[in-house]
Formats: C-alpha cells, sequence, structure tokens
C-alpha cells in the first residue's frame, strides 16, 4: 500500500470542486468507483464531476453520465480511480491529467503517479477502497452511492466467484445490500443477459469447438465473418476466451479470433495443470500462468497448427 | 421464524450421539450444511455422522460421505438440515425420520416437523442458519466447518447472484473466506466447470434455439437422442432452463425435454414483464411468476404450438 485511507479522506475532505478520472476501455470498476465517489462527494456539500470517458459503454454509462462536467468547469481536485497507470488515462481527459492530486487503485503494478497515492494491491476491486475513503470521510453509504460500488466490486470478481475476492469484498458487498442495492436485479443485467450478438457467437464459439490431446486442449474460433456478420463489439466478446476451459477434461482453451488485417489474436487460458505463458511466449506472446495470449501474423489454420505445437512441447515439459 | 437460533443451540449442547439427515436429490445447501454441522459437533467433543444419501451426486459426496455412520449407530439426537418437510427425506433414513428432535431449515412453507424446529424463512441458504447455530455454541468456525458452509451459501445463491442474496448470506461467506476457505477454487469446480453432456447439450440446445415474437420468445428443445448418446443425468440438466431467457430481449425462454415415454416436459423462465404460471396453467401445469412447467401428453412439435398459443394468449391478456 502507498498512502492510508485516513490520508486519501484528509486530501478529500480539504478540497472542492472535484474532477473524477476513469480509464481507458472502462470497466465496471472504474465507472461504479467514480459514479460512487463523486455522489458521495456531493453528499458531503462539495462539488463533484466524472470527466466524460468516450469509450464508455452502454452497460456502464449509466454510472458516470450523469454526472458530466458543465462547459468550462475547472476543477480544482483531479481524482483518478482503477488508473493503474497514467497511460491508461484516455486521451480525451488529457486536460486533467497532468496534474492527479489523488490516486485511488489497486492495481500492485501503480507506480503512484499522483501528488497523493492510495494504492491497495490487496483488494479486488477499487470501488472497496473507494468504499473505505467514503466511511473514513463520515458519509453514510445510500443506494445510489452503494449502486456503483457494488457493480465495482461484483464486476471485478465474477459476481464473488474468482479466487481475488476476499473477506473485505463481502463485507463491502453486505454494506451495499443493507443500503438498498438490488443485488439481484444488478447481476440479472450484468451477469445473466447476453446480447444478441454474444448468443450468436457463443453458439458458433459451441459448434465450431475441436478437441485434441484426449480433450484436454480444446480450440474455438470466432472468425472474422462471424463478428461482422453479428455486429459483435469488444464487450460482446468479454471473457468469451474462459469458455473453452469451463468443458471438464480442458485443460488448455485456445480461443481465436480473426483479425481485420488477416493476423489472429489467440487467447489461452489454463487449468493449473499448464501454464498458459509458456504457450504463448512460443510464438511471440505472453502473460500469466492460466491467462495469456500472442497475436500471429498468419491466418487461422496455421495459427491452430503453431498453437497446437507449442501447446504438446509443453506438455512434453520441453517449454 | 420458529425458534430461536440459541434455542437451537441449546438443544445441541445438551446431547450427544448426533445423526444429520439431509433431503432427496442433495444439494450444495443440505450437503454442505450437514457436514458442517457434523464437523462442529465433533469438534465439540460429540459424536455426530450423516446419514448416508442414496442420491448424492459426485459433485457433493465429499461434503457427507466421509461421515457415514457405522453398521448399528445408535443415535441419540436427530437433526435435519434444508429439508421443507417430513417428506424430502429419502426413503433410506425413515428410520432416523419417526422423530426428528431438531429441524434446522430455511424454507418458509416448513410446518415445523420436528420436535424442536428453527425454521429462519428469510435465510437465502440453510447453512447460514447453521453457520448462526454454530457460532452461538462456540465452536470456532476452521477452514473444514467453513468450506461446508460456503458451498451451501454460494450454490443456493448462484454464487451470490440471486435476488435472495442478503448481506447476511455475504457476512456467512466472508467469515469463511477468513477462515480459510479457497471460495475462487471452490466455485471453478461448482460454477466454471461443464461435464462434456452437459456440453453436448447446451451446444445442441444453442444451435436449436428459435425466435418468435418479435424475438421475445425462445424456444430449446433437448431431445431425448441427444440426452441418450452424451448419457446426460439431471445433474448435467440444471438450471439448463434460464438459458434461453438469458438472450438480450427475450422474454419468454421455453425449454423442451422430450421424455422417454413420448411425453414433453416444458420448463418456462420469464423476466418481469409476463407470468409464467400464466402460460403453463393453461396447458396443465403451473409454478411460479417467472418460473414455471408442464408436462404435455404429446410430441416436442406439438408442445411448441400449444405452448406459443399459450404465451400469446397471456401477451394478447386473455390468459
Amino acid at each position: 500500500m502507498i498512502g492510508t485511507v485516513s490520508r486519501a479522506a484528509q486530501v478529500l475532505q480539504a478540497a472542492d470542486r472535484f474532477i473524477i478520472l476513469t480509464h481507458r476501455r472502462p470497466d465496471g470498476d472504474t465507472t461504479g468507483s467514480a459514479g460512487a465517489l463523486c455522489l458521495a462527494l456531493r453528499k458531503a456539500g462539495k462539488t463533484a464531476y466524472v470527466a466524460r470517458n468516450a469509450g464508455v459503454t452502454k452497460r456502464y454509462a449509466g454510472l458516470i453520465e450523469p454526472y458530466a462536467p458543465p462547459e468550462g468547469y475547472q476543477p480544482q481536485c483531479v481524482v483518478s480511480v482503477d488508473c493503474a497507470d497514467i497511460d491508461m488515462i484516455p486521451p480525451e481527459m488529457q486536460q486533467y491529467a497532468a496534474q492527479v492530486d489523488l490516486v485511488i487503485d489497486h492495481h500492485r503494478s501503480n507506480p503512484g503517479f499522483g501528488r497523493e497515492n492510495l494504492v491497495m494491491g490487496q483488494r479486488a476491486a477499487c470501488a472497496e477502497i473507494v468504499c473505505a475513503v467514503i466511511e473514513e470521510m463520515g458519509i453514510a453509504l445510500d443506494r445510489d452511492i452503494a449502486e456503483g460500488i457494488y457493480v465495482g466490486a461484483s464486476t471485478d470478481t465474477g459476481c464473488f466467484k474468482f479466487s481475488n475476492t476476499t473477506s473485505n469484498t463481502h463485507l463491502v458487498a453486505a454494506k451495499c445490500l443493507e443500503a438498498g442495492v438490488d443485488g439481484g436485479e444488478i447481476n440479472r443485467a450484468l451477469f445473466e443477459t447476453k446480447s444478441r450478438a454474444r448468443y450468436e457467437i457463443e453458439r458458433m464459439l459451441f459448434s465450431s469447438m475441436e478437441f485434441y490431446h484426449e480433450g484436454k486442449i480444446a480450440v474455438a474460433l470466432i472468425t472474422l465473418e462471424a463478428r461482422q456478420r453479428t455486429g459483435a463489439d469488444w464487450d460482446d466478446l468479454d471473457a468469451i476466451a474462459g469458455i473453452p476451459r469451463q468443458i471438464e477434461g480442458v485443460e488448455v482453451g485456445l480461443t481465436l479470433t480473426e483479425l481485420e488485417n488477416g493476423d489472429t489474436k489467440v487467447s489461452v487460458r489454463t487449468t493449473k495443470e499448464v501454464d498458459a505463458s509458456a504457450i504463448c511466449t512460443q510464438v511471440g506472446g505472453g502473460g500469466h500462468l492460466r491467462a495469456a495470449g500472442a497475436t500471429l501474423h498468419c491466418g487461422a489454420e496455421e495459427t491452430i497448427q503453431r498453437l497446437l505445437e507449442a501447446t504438446e512441447r509443453v506438455y512434453r515439459g520441453e517449454a
């Protein structure tokens, strides 16, 4: 941790006229954290807005767009939430990025690019940290504040399913439900609703899936034609690479996406038996132990061949 | 609520030589609750076993089978967990069912069939109540006890996703993680792993799905041939009826399953716009507002026709 919750609360108490920054390709945690913090600051009698984020999708727009600043707004204090580095701040916010007064984040890799920094790498979601800061300021969670915090905590943990979920995540969720958040309705929208494009892509993924190495390797292909026909955007493809690995017995899921320029993007997801990064580094990519990726300058067929060979080498202990 | 947590704790403190009963077609809540209670009672120096349940599936067997009683075991105190009624106790446990000394349950409909009854209808999972009783007895949660409680709480709430999840559910989950439970690993096994049979059925479901009424009605068919070919059991078909409704714009999901005798079972899932039971009562079935079902004595084709007509009548306000 750099900085303390109480120091962050002091910084916020001392200022007025806030602008809150979110990151590129905004997700539920950055938008939920920003919306919650904005509402809490307003509840404390301050002026606060959330900077417009050009990349916000329909799913999360409602959390920040109502708090867009008026033309010519001049903030006194710039706060970023969930931004791992200065580069993660989108170009349309550059006017504010020159000096970030307070960084609130949960990415361990955050260099502390603000004047003040509250970075807690052990938290699953930035929203958990925002919740602690709000409470430290003596501001009671109401339903609207809690909704942003809940969305942040639930989306960054796969609805409390992933291993990054801690007891603190659950304690924060408990407080949000106490404050009146309708978790069931939010989760249905976030986790149980598939766009038609997503459905079409999944249908294709399911029907195209092939198995190798006694069912331990599953290969799925998302063709460029299918993406164009369905109009699927990157939101629709979110977390789709996790699907092949869900099948019993599958240790390596290879999900290929044909790109517009003829390249093929591959996302590798593995169970604990196999090192995903060891597969991807062989073809010029990289990543983590169980999730890695690469982009190959060739078509799908050649990509499959090369990935299967790379995977077999890992199985043989040669890579 | 009938009874209190402290009264239930007293009953348990006063006895020794326990047998714990689970319900028919046992799920994560009944098995998790039973395993946790058994371990807690043992930790308190008592003798405790969980009665053998013939219907337990591979998924949950590890929570209760290690605690099966020895031949000829004579209990002094019979406790049921998560059993909504005496009829829910499987035949192989009839020797114990004549007098249940303590009923611990969360089904509002529970008539209180025990000598003593702790029924808390506001709890999402029976495991939450078991947790409260264990704590009331002054027994500290350890990792093994907490694992059963966590499985119960997470499975009965769709991993904290459904609207039955309360702040108490999250508080219990927080305690379980504090006690050392590996929630990520448990959830991967419970929620992120599809059997090959399940995968084949889903693949078929996806490719067969048809849409009616401007995309508001989705119809999916699971053929007898597919069930037989894949070897899918009812565990593999668990919650599959929820899939069509997940698609954006779908208000009514009709999932048909061909039965061995030529009948067709239909499961109807709706969003809040449409009354599922109003559809099913027209064809001799019934159920709840958003989840209902029926079995029709005809083939799939005729079933689809009749269900579509019934649904249209609900849309027109005629049923």
